[in-house]
């Protein structure tokens, strides 16, 4: 796609970080924009997939985009009452599995919408009758000519490498188009903008950056519709900070990987407002019993047991949550990276669009 | 369930690491066990889910058993054709998701069948309408009372809490149900028993272990059948050694994650024979790249660009390799253990059943 990473010539020319932080800081204005737009061709693929009454629904992405789809099964699980898997693209693309997809609804989800296996599993689900959706940032991607329809995220260009602004897009997009399959009013999310705000102007991030500048190994933790957060934010760290960040449902958490946590190695904890942050409580109990040092990203109140924080506003739904929730997360990952002199906007090995098949 | 975890005064009257190693040992005559008794209740199971002609399979499972629902997923998309979904067991037993599962055939895998939270899910989908199946090593669990039919894996009592024979019981009995459910002979199984005990007698596993023996971090990787088997082994390594292991789908691992791998931080890449093993060789060349080191888990001749390996005997079908491939990381994370001064049959802050919801 035309987001190329940046030349060597342009990196020297700006100080390092500088494109990320000015992705992270448009989010609220992107938030906006898709806000404004929804309605449109949104609300008419929303017709088209409701008349159909799909049977499940299967979700197919890669890195960042994955955990949005992560997101989107458990918006489809519990607001649709619809199954959901997500794909294991190599049945089709490397094993030429051709299951009957009738009656399914692909949803192919991508920033670039360059992904060959992408491309490729999409285009032969469309061919076994599945109902094809692929939501990009580029309307002229690949990605989007193979799939009967298309959602333009409308993150406008992302340079840096490490994926922010798209992320949220992607996650409000999927949440507004989930609703209106739902039938569900989309006034909830009107608020997201001054959340988002809020998240990208608050001052506790450098304390915890501060924290964990001679970390190497870290836990992140979630539940529910906040389990995607911990997994995105992990990546960030590893895309960025080149740290061991390991993500865990915190169900998952307890059944084994307990054991490796201890006093030298942060857990981040995401604790919602809702269910999700409830279920979290014995989590909570169980890492202050292993002793672990644990940073929140929670309401205040929320969560009192920890040892750091880094705040979420309160008042946002828990289906709503995990877009503002990453925030603090992006900044922290970034500002790791800068402490470290690593510049978080090119990070090594790393181009914008991978190509896997 | 009886396999409680051995009390202190047990655990004192015998080396550490003694049951787990005789648990991974007895894995060969665990084998013979079930591939005798194939063709019973299994056959009878099959044949009622094959008359349903089910238009979708979910599997819910947790920690190891997770992994063993992962290769069943591959199974059935690949050999049967039929879209899966891991599920997220929240969105019933945190959020109330009800959804319709008419003609779902709803597969919940565990050793002990005594997590709550496996329990209620599998409960509700059977009142959802889906047909539901345990796989468990315990026919008088809940977990095969609340569900329609069992299957019980006959890995005989497991008393060290990381599972291993359990494991690889689960992936047989999975592999069995599959082929029955396609109409395919079970013969291509007949070998196992004789693999495994190469395997369980390989003398290559003590000089990883001692050049792992400083290692505190440490990426698996793999792709198609070969996926659960890093994500089992990166589990087995935190259970037991308390590292962090992360597991990533070499595809996966490509986007994103590949920036914190280099030379510090090694490698361990599971190689099959087949098109799973063929789709690894792109992401060997960008870890050589990447200047990492490679531990092979790979039959002779493959991976030769490694810079160690543990051998896998040569002439195994892709989807059978990796009830053999896990052993000798089975049998790593054990004696990293000990070479730790770690007793892998009691990690601390574990119980052998664990208990979420």
């Amino acid at each position: 796609m035309s987001t190329a990473s940046p030349t060597p010539d342009e990196a020297t020319t700006r100080p390092p970080g500088h494109l990320v932080r000015s992705e992270i800081a448009e989010q609220p204005e992107v938030a906006a924009r898709i806000l404004a737009a929804a309605g449109g061709e949104l609300a008419r693929i929303a017709a088209l997939v409701r008349a159909d009454r799909p049977r499940m629904v299967l979700l197919t992405a890669r890195g960042t985009s994955d955990h949005a789809a992560l997101y989107a099964k458990y918006l489809i699980e519990i607001g649709l009452g619809l199954p959901v898997g997500l794909t294991s693209t190599s049945t089709m693309t490397v094993y030429g599995a051709r299951p009957d997809l009738s009656g399914v609804l692909w949803i192919s989800i991508s920033q670039s919408g360059g992904s060959p296996d992408l491309v490729e599993s999409t285009a032969a689900a469309r061919a076994a009758g599945a109902r094809t959706l692929a939501v990009t940032n580029n309307p002229a991607s690949p990605l989007a000519a193979a799939a009967e329809h298309h959602l333009d995220v409308l993150a406008g260009p992302e340079l840096a490498v490490a994926a922010t602004k798209s992320y949220t897009a992607q996650l409000l997009t999927l949440w507004l188009f989930v609703s209106e399959l739902a039938g569900r009013p989309l006034d909830a999310a009107a608020g997201l903008p001054e959340f988002l705000a809020r998240a990208v102007g608050s001052d506790d991030v450098a304390p915890i950056a501060s924290r964990y500048r001679f970390v190497d190994r870290l836990v992140l933790t979630g539940r529910g519709y906040s389990y995607p957060t911990a997994r995105e934010a992990a990546l960030k760290l590893m895309e960025t900070s080149y740290l061991s960040a390991m993500a865990f449902s915190a169900a998952d958490l307890m059944h084994g990987p307990l054991a490796m946590v201890d006093a030298d190695r942060p857990v981040v904890a995401v604790v919602p407002e809702g269910p999700g942050g409830e279920a979290m409580k014995p989590v909570l109990s169980a890492l202050r019993e292993r002793g672990a040092d644990v940073c929140a990203v929670a309401p205040a109140g929320l969560a009192p047991e920890a040892d750091v924080r880094l705040d979420v506003p309160t008042g946002l739904p828990e289906d709503l949550a995990p877009i503002v929730q990453i925030v603090p997360l992006q900044r922290l990952a970034i500002e790791m990276a800068l402490a470290r002199g690593l510049d978080p906007d090119a990070p090594r090995g790393l181009r914008k669009v991978t190509e896997t098949r």
